[in-house]
């Protein structure tokens, strides 16, 4: 039998709240078994371009990668974000290492095509390099990804982090039984966004299309549940959403989902 | 036997010359057998601070390192210049992983103790963890080290480069037999700073001693010194100083130390 993985994801909300951060990666070094951490940006990247005069540029939600903005995403997330996460967990014994997609050739990826729209140094994954991973978790090292990647060819990419977290959790679901979860600041996919207790508990595919055509999931969580559906129809047991919470304690509400 | 280990410190020089940076990188992918890499910061964190506001604190030539400022180096050193730079190693299919001392816990320090000066958040090195960086040598992976390193206690702390380089070789010399090659901008040890060909092609202590009575060695190379000869003290076999051509061609003239 697959020995159990959780991979868990954490969004800009958590980093940007220094407090619950560190609560946080408190209960993250307790979580039992192998463990994978993959954290997102947080306004921090945006904050930076701000102060050094560089305006965000953003396309249908979706932040334009310029060489400015690649310097500066590569600086928070791979650098001040990274490595404070990694720095954090050490002092709770939980033995991370902080990587990107280019460490030990982690995430292969490639720099989006052009069509519609140019994204910039925006990093599309083709491979995930899971006996790499493997290796760190067969010798009790917990990987810390951020959202960085490469194309092995000299080029730093910046990538979605819900999508390293599924493209991840894909790769090593063939060596381990994989779960993976999604935190953000609601408890879960909700049939009200503005009623905490309206969590919707179970969605299958069947569910998701219905509740896409009525419009209850809609714009950012239409790109979060593909992702979360690609994963579960590429090998992953199990993909949970729901607040940072979650990690400790499942007798909350939040949304399970299933193919 | 043991087997060789081939440590490679570059500075700020190198790394501020976009071009000299990139053939270095392609000339280090080809270095033989096990090896390490350690960079300095260069020139890209000052410029950075300046162009936040911030105001470089120097005291006899040291970095004084306040929050900002470790904000700024963990972002430039860990993030920036990292991960650049593990990326175009990968590129020459050099399997590089660009590390901090808290990835791993591969170093850990302690904030400099005030007596004079208050540094801020520089850190002495305690440990590095010699056993994980073998880990990583026996996978074929080539650690890329930045000098930022970690307490422990969840905090980040600037490092000297020139020290994470002996220390790092003194740590490793348990288990191979290390050569720790310092490359700057000049040819060697110089009689004369401004006659490129007067490098002094052997120094040992005594001579060490006696350079530094007639004040040939002098200021920045006083600390390098001190460094190499610890490490040469404590189990490393040898100690190179030139210019990043060494690495690929030792017939040029540099400077070897010896005990």
């Amino acid at each position: 039998m697959k020995s159990k993985l959780t991979i868990i994801k954490i969004g800009g909300n958590i980093i940007n709240d220094e407090n619950q951060l560190i609560g946080f990666l408190s209960d993250f070094s307790q979580v039992e078994g192998y463990k994978i951490l993959v954290h997102g940006g947080g306004k921090r990247a945006t904050e930076m371009a701000s102060s050094l005069g560089l305006e965000p540029k953003m396309i249908g939600g979706r932040r334009i990668t310029d060489a400015a903005n690649l310097e500066i995403v590569t600086m928070v997330y791979a650098g001040l974000l990274n490595k404070n996460i990694t720095a954090q967990l050490q002092k709770h014994n939980c033995n991370a290492i902080g990587l990107s997609g280019a460490d030990a050739n982690c995430i292969k990826a490639h720099k989006r095509i052009v069509r519609e729209i140019d994204y910039g140094f925006a990093g599309d994954v083709d491979k995930v390099n899971n006996d790499t991973i493997k290796a760190f978790l067969d010798n009790d090292i917990t990987p810390v990804f951020c959202a960085i990647t490469h194309d092995k060819n000299g080029q730093i990419l910046n990538t979605n982090a819900d999508t390293i977290a599924s493209e991840i959790a894909k790769a090593m679901s063939r060596d381990f039984q994989v779960e993976l979860v999604y935190c953000f600041e609601k408890n879960g996919v909700m049939m009200n966004i503005d009623d905490e207790n309206s969590v919707i508990e179970k969605i299958n595919k069947e569910k998701y299309q219905q509740l896409k055509q009525e419009n209850i999931i809609a714009d950012g969580m239409l790109p979060k549940l593909e992702n979360c559906f690609d994963a579960l129809q590429n090998g992953v047991d199990k993909v949970l959403i729901g607040n940072p919470d979650i990690i400790k304690n499942k007798n909350q509400k939040f949304t399970t989902l299933s193919i």
